[in-house]
């Protein structure tokens, strides 16, 4: 049903679609391989995980799939904040602590050496395919995977980053639009500017490179999927489609968010990372609003936030969680992977004959 | 090409492809008309004119085409605003009307009965389609103009809105995702919550509602078109796509900035007309930042500013003009009309096979 693209060749799959490397542990083993061995890519989102347990989980979704994968990874950046500065988020952030009956964190803690770390799991594993998020890696670091046969994929939310990851050697790029879930993957100009919606995005995009498209926002089945490849896609990367099905590590009350919101709840916000995302809109995020210039930069703020988060899902309260939702989740589902996968493919073979 | 849809049949018309009927000077009738008598549906876009004006240049339409074409108006608003503040704002637009060389505006002038008298020349003139925009007419109005064999077709810019359409009882929606240019359609809920991506919004609302729906906001060519019908849509309505093109009557400079514009460089402002409205980022746009709270309501703010973005054409100084554009600028074109529109046409023909 799929014309032989190139991407299906680059990645070694069945079906052009991707499931989204979602980091916070929303990718298991299960929901990756689930994806892989339905005939699509299922992608580890390893973007805040220790190699050691990148490692374990590389081996776990082996165990479970023979067919391609993929892990994705952040770009790192290394912020600087002062006391004070880290001090007024405490000071922000105290009521909700209070609330949860949990203590102040001390201190943002960042790994310098956590990507090259994961990068070096990448590598030493075999992994197939590689993705990034908020950036383009060193270039030494592209020859490199490139040198072990791994497949790179980046990210771009405008023309010019994506005329980027070609320049410096991807071999596809997924564009992402202003509906997609979660962060966003903007490293060149601002934000606000970087908000394209999907239907711009793609075939301006696609107008203006040579590797294969990856069309991301928004994207829920198999309308969305079709409506991409028309657009000029080669394929697609779904991420909230997949976040609400049972082998999702998404805690429940994420995926309860997510099936029972409507298109116009969700809302970017710096307020939980240091970083613009979307998710739908909680007390959290309300209660954050107008104090964006005293949040500091990703991930420090994701560190200081991460206790909360945390807690919050633990003693069931949803409204100090970051519940990622793209701006399509009237689509959303709760089978299991496979049979929303299932699904996707079959609606979209039907609008092509 | 095209399956025979409710759509087509409605509106008289052999391609699904509307003109949207913006206001200011842009359909002229030799673009209504050419894309009428190309197979679409050409609108006048009336929402600022005079009852006079409409009414002679339905006569010069109709002595250009003998096919369907449509009206477009604007539910009306009638906000207050007292005299401090609109000396407030009045002393905000003073520096650009000293560049300009013109003197203040003393008051804004509203014409409480303009939207009635409207509607009585598009019943009088037995124009074949009525679009509306900003909201949903009182119930007797769209009696009135149903009794008289008048299509009607609504704007919404969430699901909730489409729904309200659909029980006021039009005809067809268009629904506007994130990326349209100009005014924002959304008349229930916050302008920002109903910032919904085309790729999104549509799927969505087709599943929510039984009129037709008609795609608006990124679409530029067949491939937007296509996609368009793949998410659910049975037509498109384009506008930024019409407005550099050799028949629109937009101000020169409009057109040239689209032309060459990116797609990061539009942005969604209220300081021309006092209604969230895209377009491209310039001087004006840049210096009324942080005024956001001191703007009139649409439309006592639209007034206030017209003097300068007339004048500012008079002496070409696009920096001060409103240069309304969607998302998908690269996608614009200069040529005639028919040529854009066979162009699109076309490729969704190429597409489909």
């Amino acid at each position: 049903m799929w014309t032989q693209s190139r991407l299906l060749e680059l990645l070694n799959i069945h079906h052009p679609i991707i499931q989204a490397g979602m980091a916070g542990g929303v990718t298991t083993p299960e929901l990756v391989t689930a994806v892989s061995n339905a005939g699509g890519l299922g992608t580890l989102g390893a973007g805040y995980m220790e190699p050691e347990a990148i490692r374990k989980t590389i081996q776990d979704i082996k165990n479970l799939t023979r067919r391609s994968f993929g892990v994705n990874v952040f770009v790192p950046e290394f912020p600087y904040a002062t006391e004070k500065e880290i001090g007024r988020v405490n000071q922000l952030l105290a009521p909700f602590r209070n609330e949860l009956g949990i203590k102040d964190e001390t201190k943002p803690q960042v790994d310098e050496s956590l990507f090259e770390n994961q990068i070096m799991i990448i590598k030493e594993q075999h992994v197939p395919i590689c993705s990034f998020t908020f950036g383009i890696p060193d270039k030494d670091i592209i020859q490199d995977l490139k040198d072990e046969g791994i497949v790179l994929i980046g990210t771009a939310t405008t023309v010019e980053e994506a005329i980027l990851n070609e320049q410096y050697g991807m071999d596809a790029v997924v564009a992402q639009g202003s509906e997609a879930g979660g962060h966003r993957g903007t490293f060149s100009g601002s934000y606000s500017q970087s908000m394209i919606g999907t239907m711009s995005l793609i075939p301006q995009v696609a107008d203006q490179i040579s590797i294969p498209v990856i069309a991301a926002g928004g994207i829920m089945d198999g309308r969305g999927v079709r409506a991409s490849m028309v657009l000029g896609a080669e394929g697609v990367q779904l991420g909230t489609a997949f976040v609400t099905c049972k082998e999702s590590g998404a805690k429940p009350q994420h995926k309860e968010a997510i099936l029972h919101t409507k298109e116009t709840e969700t809302v970017m916000t710096s307020s939980f990372s240091g970083k613009p995302a979307r998710g739908i809109r909680n007390a959290f995020i309300e209660r954050m609003e107008g104090y964006e210039n005293d949040l500091l930069d990703y991930p420090l703020q994701n560190t200081l936030t991460k206790g909360i988060r945390k807690e919050a899902a633990v003693q069931n309260r949803s409204e100090f969680m970051s519940l990622w939702s793209g701006q399509s989740p009237r689509l959303s589902q709760s089978e299991s992977a496979a049979d929303i996968f299932q699904s996707i493919v079959s609606q979209a073979k039907r609008i092509n004959s």
